[in-house]
């Protein structure tokens, strides 16, 4: 056959139609990809350059009683606090509190993390908007962690070395009682997540801390820290040594001398459901300690225990919905803590909390909180304080408003008012001349405190 | 036709081809659209996610006298300063003043938006580097706001719930005197932004405020406040109540207790242009307050007022350009406030201020300001300050450099140079024997204060 | 020759499907240039739009003598320690000292640049989490710098105007001594980086310095400062006036009156090597003051000298690799300073310091420091110190970990463990009742320090 001119230069012409379509797509491919390369690119440096995170904490708002005047608003205002046994805190607390942590975080090209953490913080009872003379703001973290090094294998693999001054990684608490379970901090360095298999990993640390001066030198205490766990078990033990503490006098009496050393620990149950019964969280620690250790929560921190003292401590808490609308979150801790300061001396009490969120609409709930504590303390006259036994009630209901529906107790940002009431044994009144307890206006009998309050953590 | 079998290859291989680009095509196709589903992706998880901000505002530099001594420098230097009489601030600022604002914003798939800000702030006279002994560094500000909340209808849809430590976000200010006109601050909870329909809308709060401890008791001040704003027209209504202020003495008579309880208004206008005249910017407030609302702009902050204490204030300011080169901002600020702290007692007095701006190149301009003060003032012996009346004058020549043409007056940073002339009626100088008027080195005849400053908010 | 049909029908498709594969083309081209349009866009927003940076120092750990008592260790403390002698700074800190830097950058269209620093520092020897009571958070910088200003031109084009508080950008360090070799800061304004030509550049300045109040009335010092720079040399010029200066008295006696004025030289080369011995770095500066200018590193910072104070100071430190193994930093700083508060008084004292660094692993080195300090001061009965003579040794060993392997000496962060021996003159134990040296326990006669430490900086 013959060609057919006419066809052949249409399909010449459609040979260089489609030539010209396929280079358009080669290029067109091309910048796709160099696009492409060039966002990669970009992302990788900046996957390996610093990084800033900003996260925090705060609480603010007001409180008052029920007649407008100023009133008393701790966790610790009962003769328990000042060994830990606290009221639950919804509905008593006046402080302004603010937490600012300022994070840099580095992803290095041969695969190390290196985290460097600094913590402001403030907490100061006026209401103003300048408050430099009875400013808090202080520095309370600066630490350095570094994970992933290359060079560490076995067990070190993925151990993060760390040093400067921190709350300590391992710490929890029981957030309605605002009370750490283990509050570690201090200065020092550590190694974390050292991985003996995979149920099995260790902490290690040394943590300092400063007891002030004695004969102008300084009396520091450092504390040596294992924490080992086990699936859901952990278990923890401190020793601490404080060099010349000895000398340290809690009265006029030479008996009552401090001690230089201590020993603590924690067996503890990371529960992944609420107490075997439904879904949710639960945690229970029982800890133990003697001298030194014997402030069994703030590990190390107070200078004052005599080489007699023995604390013991339960703590646990859940966190459970009841159903759609309900959820509860109980809370216990108990302490019995003999010859601490003072021979004979005791610091005996039990706080139970309940806390309850009955979500109205997506934006707001009702929020109930219930305290009961019992104590039963003797001081054996140090400071002057009375002994003394008898229990305390407080009620809270707060009207609480959230961005989102209620999902868990732990979530924030809340805006949430409240009215308190609160009651106590009238023996209680007498334990201290100058606490809260007894005080103008604030005696037993019942009293009645309202406020407005944002809490938030990020 | 026969087929021709050349051609027929030849539309084969066309076909083959035309097949492949194709499929080519629909692949570039689909990694284009994956490309963009995945950045979009990307955005709106950061859309959702946390978001930082860093906003500030600062002032630093030197001021000295002609001989390059130490001078004095404070916008509220007169007798009429304490009551809020205050000079032009250009050339008169000797203070590092620095705020610094950390943001944390969220906007949650459910349209809510949250915003927790924190503020620190520090003034410091001192010119070294470290200033520790001298500190004033304090958080200022701590509060969460939600808005958007899916939940809330009818005029509460776009209103804003906050709680915390806080300015007011209603606050206005005449910047060249450095005065806020509302200046309402503490720690409390409201709402914001309730729209009643297209042209009006209205804020409501509560805030506290510390006046420091009587008989070992805090006494706090609670402010009632509602905005409401129709158009260009604010009105403004404060009650207040400070229970058992009451025991608060100014002098050692008895007739001279403070008040307990205050009321506070305000009705301004918020201009689009420069008086109707041109151009601009303008802004009129007429305030009045009786008792604890006597001090009509920090409102609810001084504890000292006493029940017949009734306070008239006039603030107005505006902006224009009066042609391509020069622009000028007048200001006005006026009051009579009298039975304030002791009965009879005046505190009388007027401040107008002009600031010029004359542009010169695009990084560089000439700023001019004049202040003149008139002041009737009557303390009653208070303090053993003396009744005095006069007049001060104010005038600073400033050569400023910006990063770019002037534009408006509230652009920033500046970098100025200033020299500054004052002098005052020599009667201002026996006021009082410890304020600066008067003092060694600064009495009436005339001073000269020359110095560099940088400002800058963003 | 005729149509075949057939064909012609197949063309037609393949022309109609051409004519598809163009349009569907073209439409993924304009998508790809609408994204990349949009990028480009969103990159130019952001480049013009403010941006945060966070930078910061710190280091943090614990020291303890070998009775893991508290020990002294600063820099410091050794009687040369305050007129600048320091100890090489390597297993002798004590604090926990932090630098937080917030930094507002901004492009304008214009191309000019602006930045804004604000820099909050503390330093505390306390190990413990709350430190609000030994606080010394403060604010140490805040400044804001323009450049690339488009109306300049010349040598002005590239130079940078600032004004605030804060560290001269022309201050540079030997980092092992913790001594800066130059360390101008205040509260001022100036111009960096006026470029002559491609091998000289000069900055200027005026700086305020505090020295706090004489007779109710503040003392201020101003330093004038110029500095000049041709290729690897710097020259710098300080002149200083501090007015009524001259009422301050050292002692009792009326010939020891401080003076009000100084001048301050500085003679510096800045090696690109080892000092042409071999690859690395080296710097050298010879520095000279006299009057207020005789604290030759603090320009302008001590009001105490006399005007026939005269210092010569030599400092000098390289940094250089001995191997793939090992690298070296040796330091030498030697002042000659008489007549510097009293008549007839002098502090001469020379400090050498060699920091080794020896690499095991990509995670792992050993440091190793080595001071040597000789100094003859006679205080002529200045606050009661007396005149010694003596040396000073201190050796440390330092395991330190590092995320990745040691390619310079200013890489950060380390965490480090270490052990420190310090010996020194006996002699010197008596300079002073109050300083650490000759306390109890912290006697000549060799003392041991251990501990463990980070330090960062980004």
């Amino acid at each position: 056959a013959e060609e057919n001119p006419q066809l052949t230069t249409k399909i010449q012409a459609i040979q260089k139609q489609l030539h010209e379509l396929e280079k358009q797509l080669q290029q067109t491919k091309a910048a796709q990809e160099a696009a492409f390369k060039a966002q990669k690119q970009q992302e990788q440096k900046e996957a390996h350059s610093h990084h800033f995170e900003f996260h925090g904490y705060a609480r603010s708002g007001i409180l008052t009683n029920d007649h407008f005047s100023s009133t008393y608003g701790q966790k610790d205002l009962t003769p328990a606090g000042s060994t830990g046994g606290y009221l639950g805190r919804l509905g008593v607390e006046q402080k302004t509190y603010v937490e600012m942590n300022f994070e840099d975080h580095q992803n290095l090209v041969n695969g190390a993390h290196v985290r460097y953490k600094v913590m402001l913080a403030d907490g100061q009872t006026s209401y103003n908007d300048w408050t430099a003379k009875t400013s808090e703001l202080n520095l309370r973290q600066a630490f350095v962690e570094m994970s992933e090094l290359p060079s560490f294998s076995g067990p070190f693999k993925h151990a993060s070395l760390w040093a400067g001054k921190r709350f300590d990684r391992n710490n929890f608490d029981i957030h309605w009682l605002d009370s750490d379970i283990i509050f570690l901090a201090g200065t020092g360095g550590g190694i974390d997540n050292v991985q003996w298999n995979d149920h099995a990993h260790s902490s290690f640390s040394i943590y300092g801390r400063s007891y002030g001066d004695l004969d102008n030198s300084g009396i520091d205490n450092f504390t040596l820290t294992a924490n080992n766990y086990y699936n859901h078990w952990q278990w923890m033990v401190n020793v601490m040594r404080a060099q010349n503490n000895k000398k340290r006098l809690n009265t006029g009496l030479s008996e009552h001398y401090a001690t230089d050393k201590g020993i603590h620990t924690m067996l503890a149950y990371h529960g992944s459901n609420f107490y075997g019964i439904s879904k949710g969280t639960s945690k229970i620690a029982l800890l133990y300690g003697h001298g030194l250790g014997a402030e069994v929560k703030n590990i190390g921190s107070d200078g004052n225990l005599i080489n007699q003292a023995n604390t013991y401590r339960l703590a646990t808490y859940g966190t459970t919905k009841l159903n759609k609308t309900w959820a509860i979150a109980p809370a216990l801790m108990a302490q019995r803590s003999h010859n601490r300061y003072l021979k004979s001396d005791k610091y005996d009490w039990l706080t139970t909390n309940i806390r309850l969120n009955q979500q109205i609409t997506s934006n707001f709930s009702m929020q109930y909180e219930t305290t009961y504590m019992y104590m039963d303390i003797d001081p054996q006259g140090l400071k002057g304080d009375q002994a003394v036994k008898g229990n305390v009630f407080k009620f809270t209901i707060a009207p609480t408003f959230r961005p989102q529906a209620f999902t868990s107790f732990f979530e924030r940002p809340e805006i949430r008012f409240f009215a308190t009431y609160m009651n106590w044994s009238s023996a209680l009144d007498k334990y201290s001349t100058t606490d809260a307890f007894g005080s103008a206006g604030f005696k037993s009998g019942g009293t009645v405190n309202l406020g407005v309050q944002m809490e938030t953590w990020f």
